[in-house]
């Protein structure tokens, strides 16, 4: 069923009014009167909507239920990557919306290779891959693409969460298995993964004393763009979020 | 560590003979005599390996400690995709890899728009993906990448396994999570996803007739490339193979 998000979409009184992209979606999909859409309003929200009217400037459609997005995980993960390389960044966005990330915020540390002079430039392009995959996988937000600037920031975001992972590949850790199995029922949760070169030592040091978990996901080493998605990935098996 | 695949290595009597590309790899490196390398059998075997020699044409190392590669998991997945179209092929093979598959097959189905009409030529370049793949990971095998031409060989090979699941996106489902919970002691698992159209319904009748679980990863909607990762990640979880 096409599905839109609110943008270009005003709701009052049981009857929604569609205008501008959303209006040209309507009429690149040929949809009339009598059909079925979802308007989402960002905020987890699905407004079911039968059209009632459809011309070139806007649509109109008829509010037949309000349900909570069925897309949207119990569970709010945000995701922490240090700043890889090129294309990186944009498959980490769209997979992770896909996976059912709540947010994807970058930082920079010691071993990044990637140092833009400006990574906030690059952030309406990040947002609109976040749009993209969270319209085709049928969410119900539009997850939040950030950069937060330096290391110390995202352990601050971190440790206000119910739970803090950091994933790192050597020393002494938990098992990421065992960490999620004793914490099924949490509501927010963080995962920090690292760049190319990983962590410095001194990181994980510092993600230690502030009171994240420290975790291993196996003798297998993942690729940096590959980490936070399978870390997400288990995070939503373990809560129950995946099927 | 330095990590070599047995190809042009030879084993005997607890010293190893390293020849052809592995020597050069060797040398690249810079690796001296006294330095450690780990050498796999490519059947699941680390030698680990003390270098004793090492010029232009080969190196020699004696063999300190063979033990079973600890990235290997205890489940051989069989991940079965129909074939998607462009690099969605090598990007599967690359990140299941990683993720732990144990083979990974291509078969066509009904709404494959990928239709090449040798695919049989490219799995030399799939399967040096996967090798590299494999290196990169520390994995202990290779894994297999294969053509296996119809739908009707997927649901063959599937149920041969421990374990079968079909991942589906509508109708009737099973809950991958609970699936998973039910079986968390199997030894061989087989993952059919399809192409960027989905099954057929057809498709998914013959699947459950044959005695396959349909399963459903929740109501996000995941790319074709994007689905064997998860459920796979899923199932390494659900065994305790992730960390």
């Amino acid at each position: 069923m096409a599905r839109f998000f609110m943008a270009g979409t005003n709701l009052a009184g049981g009857t929604v009014i569609i205008r501008g992209r959303d209006a040209e979606h309507v009429k690149v999909l040929r949809l009339k009167p009598g059909e079925d859409v979802v308007i989402c309003d960002g905020q987890g929200t699905d407004y079911k909507c039968r059209l009632v009217m459809a011309d070139k400037e806007q649509a109109q459609a008829e509010v037949v239920e309000v349900v909570p997005c069925p897309a949207e995980p119990s569970v709010k993960v945000t995701v922490l990557c240090g700043l890889p390389k090129g294309d990186k960044t944009e498959y980490i966005i769209q997979k992770c919306v896909e996976a059912g990330a709540h947010e994807i915020l970058f930082f920079q540390s010691r071993r990044c290779v990637a140092r833009p002079d400006a990574p906030e430039k690059k952030l309406e392009r990040w947002q609109r891959i976040s749009e993209e995959a969270a319209k085709q996988s049928g969410r119900g937000i539009i997850p939040k693409v950030d950069w937060i600037g330096e290391f110390a920031d995202a352990l601050n975001l971190a440790i206000q969460k119910d739970l803090g992972l950091f994933l790192y590949e050597t020393g002494e850790r938990e098992s990421l298995n065992a960490v999620l199995d004793s914490n099924r029922h949490i509501e927010t949760l963080a995962l920090i993964t690292g760049p190319e070169g990983g962590f410095a030592p001194f990181e994980a040091d510092l993600a230690r004393i502030t009171g994240l978990h420290i975790c291993s996901m196996g003798e297998r080493i993942l690729r940096c763009e590959t980490a936070p998605v399978v870390a997400l990935t288990a995070a939503m098996y373990a809560t129950g979020n995946l099927g």
